[in-house]
């Protein structure tokens, strides 16, 4: 039994998971984000105290502490360096004073590389030993699991595939480079996508679902697919092709077991695995390419609770 | 003290290597690539007799044959599976023929990976665990190392690194993608480029050292460039910018300790090398891109005997 911590910008979520990968408890309370560094770990703190208040077995029972904490940070060492959206921490070694606090070994690691390891160890990608995971929503995060293990890069700073460019002449992304496909394929990418399209005042379910053309989200492109709208078809068709190129290069690069997909825009796009699948030949150099399994997720909402506890295995 | 084999579609080279990576005989033999199975063995089979020739003490002191082929291949069973520019073998257990010829262990890889640990091993990249190699020419190969050893992937299909698209709008790929980074800086790219800019009629440098228009190769544009000519260096400034990009993909994904580089192409790219580390961090999300050392290979043409022979190791 062990505890996983999701710690985000404005919440920390916490959970006791057991050995299957189950959520048996969850809580959730307000990060401290902006104030001293021991505030910040109050709020934490008060998240596992919270799962022990609502599990009194755990205390004893419990084997370990992961938590999940945006980047950068040394997965290593288990220090947050300076996270944007976590000023309270500067150089803060989270994994220790979790340890010290609780008498239990902590582990830390950014939520895309640990979900991918939860997927991995109780989900979609159990019994293969190598596997591209994929977070894809507001932005596009990954993990990349060999032979089991995050694969973490010479500073911990591997497995951004949400920032592999495909088209270097593309839109301009968040983090400067352009072309990611984070810029491409994530979902305000697919809502601007969708304006551009209707912009010329062309009639659309996507529309009348999000009220006006400014209140487009990823969400009514979805849902106005789903009842058959044509923009909405055009817009996840080119979509597809952009995920098909980058999982391309993936394979192309990486050739792994199994790709495991998480996260709105994936579940979103789940119609179009088959498809997906089919075409990659085309965009790999990889002859069994098609082999390749591409998977929804186990974990949706819950993926950073159960990452941050399988980093305990 | 072994024996390396770097087997083409036209010639088989071997060289006798040392402890230190050195490559103390060397012999070159024409392949017969499209006969029986047995001719193309008894191809490879006449290097490495001629190699005992040359050097009798080798016959004691070897402790391992290993060797590159072209691919598809199987590097964990030894066996060329159907290599288009050689169809004297299907399925063919080259590591076995060689192990039952020779009396000794023999390893079977794929080029590029193989020159990717030699480098690791004895070149450029040693002191290094995870390694980035990339051989820019005719074509791009690339080699994955990680922790020493080859990264495979699922079937040994890892590591094609010159069929990361970067442009999936740009031009078609011999691989049949669009925008790979072999098909738009490796030396025929480089040429076509050239060609392009000096379609118009522009008098250049490189058309001087090239005769005619038509006859520009990636050596004429690397010549002009070293006298200066203004044509060329637009050329490859461009490239520099591609490569920049594609690093930036590989480094965001992979993080390398090191990025290793070969080839014809390369040599050429030497020049910018300073200007694309210190512009990576442009092209990619990673703070620290700019560390991350880009070195010039040690071996040159004999990249396949040192890369063969580091299989055994």
């Amino acid at each position: 039994m062990r505890i996983g911590v999701d710690i985000g910008g404005t919440k920390v979520a916490a959970g006791l998971v057991d050995a299957t990968g189950a959520i048996t408890q969850k809580v959730r309370v307000s990060m401290v984000s902006a104030g001293t560094a021991a505030a910040g770990f109050g709020a934490v703190s008060s998240a596992i105290e919270a799962i022990f208040a609502a599990a009194p077995e755990a205390r004893a029972a419990v084997t370990g502490i992961g938590l999940c904490s945006p980047g950068p940070l040394d997965p290593k060492r288990g220090v947050v360096i300076n996270p944007p959206n976590l000023p309270c921490w500067r150089g803060f070694p989270l994994a220790a004073e979790v340890e010290r606090a609780f008498g239990v070994p902590a582990r830390v690691d950014n939520d895309a590389n640990a979900a991918g390891l939860a997927e991995v160890l109780w989900g979609s990608g159990q019994g293969n030993a190598s596997v591209f995971y994929a977070t894809l929503g507001t932005g596009i995060g990954a993990g990349i699991i060999f032979d089991r293990k995050i694969y973490h890069g010479r500073t911990g700073s591997a497995a951004e595939g949400g920032h592999v460019t495909v088209d270097y002449r593309g839109p301009r992304c968040g983090c400067g480079k352009f072309g990611c496909i984070e810029a491409l394929a994530s979902g305000p990418a697919i809502a601007r996508l969708a304006q551009g399209k209707l912009a010329g005042g062309a009639s659309s379910r996507i529309v009348e679902l999000a009220g006006t053309l400014d209140a487009v989200r990823a969400e009514h492109v979805g849902q106005a697919f789903g009842e058959g709208d044509a923009v909405a078809k055009e817009v996840l068709d080119e979509i597809a092709l952009l995920l098909t190129v980058w999982f391309g290069n993936i394979v192309d690069l990486l050739e792994p077991d199994c790709i495991v997909v998480g996260g709105g825009v994936a579940a979103m796009m789940s119609p179009y695995f088959e498809h997906i699948s089919a075409t990659l030949p085309k965009w790999s150099i990889n002859q069994r390419a098609a082999e390749i399994p591409l998977v929804m997720a186990r974990y949706g909402a819950d993926a950073g609770i159960a990452g941050a506890a399988a980093l305990c295995e």
